[in-house]
Formats: structure tokens, sequence, C-alpha cells
């Protein structure tokens, strides 16, 4: 399958089980979003978590309730099956993975989209940055800090950041990159030292994998999309639906119509 | 006097003889400029270095050859007697500090105005940002880098640059405020280990005084309007007359007219 597909395509053959895995690198150009399913009487503290907590849960898309489209984000969507792949949460445990969840739907549940970084590295990337984790080809290293995040009802937790470093001029550079882009966790949230922040060692990540950090270079931290996951885990809702990591939701919004400026 | 008062005013009662202090802090809100005054046949190399290098030398205005209006940038401006005080060099050397340069005055004479980092400061503080040069009531630290100016004509020479400390998720503020302020030396150049842009020792400084950098501050760089007195220096033209620190150019422009944004 061609890595410049079109969305739609991407979905109606995810939707036809003829692909089920990771949706890094096709599309280029457009949206990707991580993907919350919650019941509703789950899904307004949710909603007012992600509200007070933006730069780690910058909603991009919600659904009505009971409703598997999204018109603001995408033509003849299908939320129950067009992502690769699901995890399925009870009581905060993860009991399974599966291809679609046409049979789990309920007319009470509430979909939420969240941005994630796919947006902004491309935006770094456009601009000439050595976005590490893409130069290494592997998952961006992730680590849980001391940070709180501002708790709504039954939902709290502490911020985790995904970690790119950089000269200093180019974390510079990224800041004014990233600002234009606050839908997609804009600007860094902290660079330099990383016992500030909690985290004890830069080379023991929490999630995702280690990159190397070169000489001279200044870890740069952003708020990220795991931030809610943990959150979710905590507060253990009795149903919960995610996109599996790496199988996001493909839209039909441009990356460039995320930017603010 | 008091500090608020107009610009115009200010110049009035400056060209009357009445004033002859230090302008930081009057007229609040109102661009303050550097003023560089050449011979024509040195004023185009010196225009070249400051398009060049415009972070160290921000161009907010020029005058026409021999005029001493700019009318771009005050109203009923003479800039031969609305300074406090100027600086005579010849051949590079200070040969004098006078109230005015009429009997100096010359129909060859060009003048510059550059922006001057007073104007992103009053962005940073508006902001609540702790400025610390201005919290500790000293003259901002500056120091010599390793940085070379692309040079033009006969003007050469390393950056010099002005240092604040933040904490991190300040500096990552101040650099989306300044990047608003193109004209008035723009986001920062460098953050972090001084050594890596040429200086050995941050506690001592080429230029005004150091400022405490508190347990977990980082120290950021500006690109500063020292840079071209420096490139000055070293190219010795015949004749140069500069403002003397601190009593610059009061403008009738508002510091909020240069944000690009």
């Amino acid at each position: 399958m061609p890595f410049d597909i079109s969305p739609l395509e991407l979905r109606h053959r995810i939707r036809a089980g003829e692909y089920s895995g990771n949706t890094s690198g096709y599309c280029p150009g457009f949206v990707q979003g991580n993907v919350v399913i919650l019941p509703r009487d789950w899904a307004s503290e949710f909603l007012q978590f992600c509200q007070f907590n933006t730069k780690s849960c910058p909603l991009v898309g919600m659904a009505d309730v009971g409703d598997p489209r999204l018109p603001s984000l995408a033509h003849d969507l299908d939320i129950r099956t067009d992502l690769p792949s699901y995890r399925i949460f009870r009581d905060g445990e993860m009991v399974g993975e599966v291809p679609d969840i046409a049979d789990l739907w309920r007319d009470d549940l509430v979909t939420f989209v969240l941005g994630c970084s796919f947006s902004f590295e491309e935006a770094l990337l456009a601009d000439g940055l050595d976005v590490r984790n893409v130069t290494e080809a592997v998952n961006v290293p992730m680590y849980r800090t001391h940070i709180e995040c501002q708790p709504a009802g039954r939902f709290s937790g502490k911020m985790v950041v995904s970690m790119r470093p950089f000269l200093a001029a180019d974390a510079i550079r990224a800041v004014q990159i990233c600002t234009r882009f606050p839908s997609v966790h804009g600007a860094p949230i902290h660079l330099g030292d990383p016992s500030l922040i909690g985290i004890s060692d830069i080379n023991k990540t929490d999630y995702g994998d280690p990159v190397t950090i070169k000489p001279n270079e200044l870890p740069v931290f952003w708020a990220c999309g795991v931030t809610p996951q943990v959150a979710l885990e905590q507060a253990r809702p009795p149903l919960c639906i995610t996109h599996s990591p790496g199988c996001m939701l493909v839209t039909d919004v441009k990356n460039s119509q995320l930017a603010i400026l």
C-alpha cells in the first residue's frame, strides 16, 4: 500500500480488514489523532480534564453521544471500524486488543480525538530540524514527570512528556514552530535539566525508546498524549476503548490547517 | 519631570537643554532607539552590515543623506539636538561626549536608528516575567561571543549578546514573546551553556553588570545592540556619532506597533 494513499482510501482499506498495522508514515500532511471512547456518564468529566490540561490533552474533535461519525474531522468515517486496532479497558485494566468494536458499540458511548505529535514533528522536519526519534527510527522517548495535572472529577494524574534533543538554537526554533500548533501539544513545557520536572535518568524511558543526546544538545520536553491514558487507568471507568499504540485515526484535516498562524 | 511625559515633550525639553540624563523609564510604551550617524561614504556598507546581521543590528529607521529629521519615527524631530547626550568617535576612538551636535552636522551625514531591548523587556514585564536586570536595577549583563557577524565592506566583528536568566518555562515564554518583535532583536539566539557561544565566565561581563542567576535558571542570550558599536570601533571611520549609553532617541512609535503579530 503506498504511503501517500488518501485518508479516505486508507480508512476504507482498514474497514475492509485489508490493513491492521501502524499508521505512522501514511497520508503525509494529514492529522492523525489519539482516540478515547467512554460511556456518557464519564465523558463530561473527561472533557473537563482535557479542557483543564490542554497541553497534554489537546482535543481536536468530539462526537455526539452514541454517534460513530466525526464529520468535522473526516468524511464517511465510522469510528467502530476505521482504526487498524483497538484496546479495550475494563475498570482500568486492558482486557483485549481487537480489529473493530462493532460488537461493543453502545448508544451511550462518546468518542474523543486528541491531537498527536506526528503533526508538529512534520513541521519540525519540514523546517530542516533533526528530530532524533525519526532519524533513529524509534518511538519517541517518554517519561513520567512530577507535574500534577489539574484534576477533573474522577480524572487526575501526573503529566507524561515526550523528549527530543536539540542544539539551543534549534530548540529556540522548535519553540517558534510548535507555538503555531496549540492543538497538537503546542510549545515545549520544559527544556534543560530533566530532574527539575522529576525525571531522574534521561536514559531510562517510561514509554518509548531512548534516543542519542549528542554533546551540547539540550533535552526539550513536550506534554504527551500518554498523559490522558495514565489518567484513564487511574480513574478505572467500567469501559474505555482507545486506539492501539501507533494505530491512529487518520483524518481528512491537513496538519497545516491546525496552525494558528 | 514625570516619567509618562509624551515623547515630543521629552524631545523638546532635551532640545531646550532642560534634560540631559538617561531616558530609561521615560515615555513607557514608546520605542527608544540606538543612534549611529556616519558619513555618506561609510553609510552604505553599514546599511549592508545591518541587513546581514539583523538580529544584532535591527534597523527601525534611516534618514536621507544630510537630513536631521526622521519623519517615519517621530514628528518634529531634530537628530542634532534631541538626544540627551552624544558620543563623538574619530578614527574609532571616542574623543568627546556632547549635549548636541549642531556644530558637527554636515550635509553628508546619514542617521541610522536601531531597535533596542527596552521594547522587548517591556513586553516580557507585561507578561509577568521577572527580568532580572530590571528587578535588580542594574544595566543588563553583556558578553562578547565567538559568533562572527557576516562582514560587509569595512564592517566586521563578533556578536555581543545580552543575558537574562529564566526558569525553563519562562525561557520558552520569552522565546514566544520576543519572536513577535523581530525589529528589536527578536527571539534569543542561545540558551543554556554559555561556553558554547564563547563565554567562559558568566559572572564576568564585558559590558553592563552581572545579575543573580538563581538555582534552576538558564541563562538566555539575545543579540545585542553593542554589536554594531564594536564593528564601528574596528572599522574606524573618520567620524561617527552615537547616543551616549542609556541616552536614547525616544520616538513616537509605540512598542506594540513593532509586533509582527
